[in-house]
């Protein structure tokens, strides 16, 4: 090997996720130079560690043989998502092409949808024969892949899942003894539909370091490794947060511009007729604002605080689901407490804000009288419409959820047209009524 | 054991995440007379399942020789993490009558900050001796409680940590060779002060299960467990979430009202301060809004499609340098592609939002004319601020990161400072510009 190659080896098996990063900086033309000479081995570890959306359009960039190359030499998990991001009509070619038990295992893959534990799941995973005697099985694990042994799983002839193994008791037992007595046949299995966030949650759960995932039949078809959990894990959590401000859980931070449009314009769009709904709601005090153009300076102010407290009430709450923490025994308990909340911080909030009006109108040369009407008016609309936020922030993701919707995808469209809508109404209703004070 | 006991325990065990769930849904009188008569062992299970926060309270409610009993049987960081909830002047006491080398113990692991790797590690770890045979290691194996082996780790007589053996290797060793050829002396391992964020990125990258720690000598104090790192990780992206918004990292769904409202209102009165600068570029403009009342009716419009966007962008660009997908190399290309995000999603809502108001003017009786001046001055202000605000989204946190401060914890107050002041001076400046046209 050359000393460069050495180098560039050394970086990446050192300091994979670094390499894979510098990797994405180079333009496509570069990385498929790079990928044409660069040796198997280290071609595939990076491979591994970059996002498939990048990974995809360089291997198509390949010729033939070096994809093939590639491809058979990638774990079939990472094959097979660098593959459903390539083009269909180039996939079906290379599939072809492929030597017949790789490509099946692809194609079985690739029917999982991205959420399920098939999805997740490593197919590679070594099971030991029921008929085995401890010395058999032992000679058979110094054979596997060290990738593919997590627990030793033990199958009988048909490739139906009997039991596991501790390496510890097998390590103790002697190697004439069949390993029949040593096989817990308790055992976790989660099916390969499962969706994947149910696959974690029993991970957390019960703490294992691996579950094995069976089909339909009870057969062994792979593993779902506690690594695979904390990529899906905090995919999830950060998924949740793009969602909740309508970008798309796809987008990454370099994702192209067409994507990113897609993403992003439609909420965009949804929240623009939420806004419409808001300005209608001033529209029908437009004759007030005309006499006292004070009361258009503090509309964004009653906004602004009724949609923040609304966003601190919806952020813990959906943490709460997420985390199964907010379960039907404690919402009650949990509801109080955002009104609670959401009623104190409102009358903090109220006092500043009337005292900062009533001086500023004081100094724009209102009367006293002036001041102090439009300081009642913001601060008794400040205390409605953060009680109503925090209570809402709350309530809407529970509602959601209850219907079988997806809290993080709509509560905050919903949220922003309540807060909005309660906001300006309030302050401009009570604006109304108060009217001989503030004009 | 009596059959309901049997039956509780079978759920715990069965279903820790749910037991722990109805527990947490009980009263503190009822929690407390519920462990003064489960049996230990159940009772343990579940308290390893339940916040700190909620089993503190119930300890300190305990007679001392219960809560005794259960802190000795509870896992070290459990324990620990429960005593550093509860009152001082009680965990002085206790630590007091504990057994003294768990007192010791406790003592120490108090020591270590709540966010590094000796507080998130699991300090009872079994290490073999580096002077064993293979048959006096598989003795050792043999009598090490299960949940205290993970890798094999092998110490010296000082307790320093010497390197690591394969179970495999040893598996397949013969019982009367020394331990010593198998170890495998390169290892990496983390010191017990490293930040834990750091550990899981160590573990996200070499896709250990876990690592050991160890202290400023080379002692191995601990290990770092995958399911350490996945509770690390799934707290931190929510913490993230919540800090956006500025509820503290620290608040959960049930935490009481008080520390809820010292969580938020500091965040909520540093907004009021924002929001009273954008209300200032209003007041700029009282004049001209007291000729054109339909201006007022607007202004939520143009500052909610601003923080939209805004926040759109800070969500990708959030999640990017927590994941570090984001680095120096890469920030112009990201910049480069907001701006680009920001100006189509301008133009798309601009178009949109024109016709909208244009058509609205026409049916409330105002001229093609002024109508068509406000529709060109509400389009302009939003791609300057769709623009504005999606550039923002992605340039403050990037700013803050590399002054050393947390994003998280203020882009988002920056943010609806620049997309409100941005978003109403536009407008506003804009409509005075075409004052001609919409009066």
């Amino acid at each position: 090997m050359k000393p460069l190659e050495s180098l560039l080896r050394s970086f990446v098996e050192l300091h994979p996720d670094e390499a894979s990063r510098a990797f994405e900086a180079l333009d496509l033309d570069e990385r498929i130079r790079l990928f044409t000479t660069l040796p198997t081995r280290i071609a595939v570890t990076l491979m591994q560690r970059i996002s498939p959306h990048a990974v995809a359009p360089m291997v198509m960039g390949l010729d033939r043989d070096r994809s093939k190359e590639l491809l058979c030499a990638l774990p079939p998990r990472i094959a097979s998502s660098v593959l459903t991001h390539t083009e269909e009509s180039y996939r079906t070619d290379l599939l072809e092409c492929l030597p017949e038990n790789l490509s099946r295992s692809l194609r079985a893959l690739a029917k999982y949808p991205g959420d399920t534990a098939g999805a997740m799941m490593e197919p590679r995973v070594a099971s030991l024969s029921s008929d085995f005697t401890v010395q058999q099985a032992t000679t058979a694990i110094r054979k596997a892949p060290r990738e593919a042994l997590h627990y030793l799983y033990v199958t009988n002839r048909d490739g139906i899942l009997a039991g596991v193994i501790n390496m510890r008791d097998l390590l103790l037992a002697a190697p004439k003894d069949p390993i029949t007595p040593l096989i817990k046949t308790e055992l976790l299995t989660v099916p390969d539909t499962m969706p994947s966030k149910d696959v974690v949650q029993k991970m957390r759960e019960k703490r294992f370091l691996a579950i094995p995932v069976v089909d339909y039949d009870g057969r062994l078809v792979g593993v779902v490794k506690q690594s695979d959990a904390l990529r899906v894990v905090q995919d999830a959590a950060f998924d949740n947060m793009q969602k909740i401000v309508g970008a798309g859980a796809d987008e990454r931070a370099l994702s192209p511009v067409r994507l990113v449009v897609k993403s992003r314009l439609p909420w965009l769009l949804v929240n623009l007729v939420t806004a419409f709904m808001a300005a209608a709601v001033i529209g029908a005090f437009e004759g007030i604002i005309a006499q006292v153009a004070a009361l258009a300076v503090l509309l964004p102010v009653v906004a602004g605080q009724g949609g923040n407290t609304g966003s601190q009430s919806l952020a813990v709450v959906m943490r709460g689901l997420a985390l199964r923490e907010v379960i039907p025994g404690t919402t009650r308990q949990l509801i109080t407490k955002e009104l609670a909340a959401g009623v104190i911080n409102g009358v903090a909030v109220a006092i500043v804000t009337a005292i900062a009006v009533f001086s500023w109108r004081l100094v724009a040369g209102d009367s006293m009288t002036a001041g102090f009407g439009l300081a009642l008016v913001i601060g008794m609309a400040m205390i409605v419409n953060m009680a109503a936020a925090a209570l809402a922030g709350a309530v809407i993701p529970l509602i959601l959820q209850a219907c079988g919707r997806d809290p993080a995808q709509s509560a905050a469209i919903f949220l922003t047209t309540v807060t909005d809508i309660v906001g300006f109404a309030a302050f401009l209703g009570f604006a109304s009524l108060c009217m001989p004070l503030i004009t």
